[in-house]
């Protein structure tokens, strides 16, 4: 398979149509007095399963052939996948199975749980995880779906920024935190192909800024167990993804916890949605350099909405 | 001045259309199964200064001929009507008073102060306040801007549901939360002259159940000092709403507390969307009923969003 086009993205926007939201993009203009520039948030917090990740999960699942699929999908993720995956599964209709920490929160778990995923357990540690997974591969004959190493579920991840471009033509700027990858990439693809000018920037914590000093060095560093409340980014980048970004991508903006979180509340407070912290990474990081794009219009990708409303990160 | 009718709503959905946000209408696929019905939200949590009380203070400051408003505009308030007033009355450039207890949370005193407005303390006494407002009317010749109990608020409000009711044709139901009855009583008069088979049902707090008792008693029964976490809902009818509720609306509802809590948890988990207590309780009311509108579409009025993120009811 070769890195995807905007055909391959075309294509699985199509594929996911009949399932996934067309997200609204909508506008603040406090927010706006605040950066300085005018921006157009991409709304994937109101996505199916709460994050962008249904839409790359469901593209790979409904790529697969009948045989193939008959046999199931299987990945592991703590996060946004996991649960992705297990209602694309539904949808289609076949079996997935997730491989999870022990320790994961019982939320996670729980949303998994309920779109009818077979959880799998295994000790927190990435070996743990890697083994289990190869077990339940063995096991069942699954077809393992990486959360974002797997150019079906960037096509799918880049659906968004193409409805962004189609909604908001000329934007100056389009900005997506960068985790793994796959949402960075595909949406780099997408907004190269749409709209040549248009800038792509990523945004990232700076405690998990990986993708920043790979992005400079050249070569993939991944993190070192990061420690950061953008639960969502603290993943290394893949050989599929890099390339990708390396190519597209114009700047890696970092933010620290404390930006993100006041960029997180901002949101919250001026436009009365609820984002996850990854969510908040691209704002927070233009909320600490906000003379830097005066006046440009600037299209922002919020990630997810799928928060602990027990556990809020200001009244800690 | 006589009742409104629908012609003078449609007239202030005109003057305030230059100011105030057309809202969007939000469906969510898992509170549809909840309520075994069609829901259809109007998003007012996303109006300006965060309620839809700016449609009524945006009507009443530019219904005023320039001598009057030259004077400035007074209200008391310790919630989103003063807020809405102040920020209206800057948008014509008049001057705003706002007499607020003094006890009055920090974060309502700056929001009504961040729109420039002069707030006047008082004792947090029905007396104390209504002697404030009658000091600054008498040294500023402002005009009182009553809360609800005035037809161009009732008007203004009530272009929230004209607006719900041109965009989704063919509701079954209309329902809107009510405390003092502007909101509710704009929205009887524009549903039932547009759509006149919709019935049109209020929901109130069970510790606020004034309207509920008057509704039924055929008269006015003032709430005695209620104590709800529906801090939007705790007033009661005027006399201006009540005989336009007596005759257009069909039932009122009323919700536990915990209803309420919950509803507003269910709207934020599941619709990603920040809505403050009062907004919440149509939803509490029909989940405490689920089975009794059976299939039917139902249009809610999401009446604001603004709550302090400090202190949510769920991890106190």
């Amino acid at each position: 398979m070769s890195e995807p086009t905007i055909g391959e993205i075309r294509q699985a926007s199509e594929r996911i149509r009949p399932f996934v939201h067309r997200t609204p993009v909508l506008t603040s203009t406090s927010l706006n007095h605040m950066c300085k520039a005018e921006m157009f948030f991409k709304c994937e917090n109101f996505q199916k399963a709460g994050a962008f990740k249904i839409r790359g999960a469901t593209n790979a699942v409904f790529a697969l052939g009948d045989k193939e699929a008959s046999r199931g999908v299987a990945t592991h993720s703590s996060g946004n996948h996991g649960a992705a995956l297990a209602l694309a599964a539904r949808w289609r209709g076949i079996k997935a199975y997730v491989v999870m920490p022990e320790n994961a929160p019982h939320i996670k778990r729980d949303a998994v749980a309920s779109y009818g995923a077979e959880i799998v357990f295994c000790r927190p540690t990435l070996q743990a995880r890697e083994e289990g997974l190869e077990k339940v591969l063995d096991r069942t004959g699954a077809t393992f779906i990486h959360p974002y190493n797997d150019y079906r579920v960037i096509s799918g991840q880049g659906s968004a920024a193409l409805e962004l471009c189609e909604e908001i033509p000329d934007l100056d700027i389009v900005m997506a935190p960068v985790g793994g990858g796959g949402l960075l990439s595909g949406t780099a693809i997408a907004v190269s192909a749409i709209s040549p000018q248009t800038l792509i920037i990523a945004a990232e914590p700076e405690r998990a800024d990986d993708a920043y000093r790979s992005f400079h060095a050249g070569r993939i560093i991944p993190a070192n167990n990061p420690d950061t409340i953008a639960d969502g980014l603290r993943t290394s980048l893949g050989d599929l993804t890099f390339p990708i970004i390396r190519r597209y991508v114009k700047d890696i903006l970092t933010v620290s916890e404390e930006g993100i979180v006041l960029a997180m509340r901002y949101i919250w407070e001026r436009m009365k949605i609820i984002v996850e912290p990854s969510a908040a990474v691209p704002l927070g990081a233009l909320l600490a350099k906000h003379m830097e794009f005066p006046g440009k219009r600037i299209g922002v990708i919020l990630s997810g909405g799928n928060v602990d409303l027990e556990h809020l990160p200001w009244t800690n």
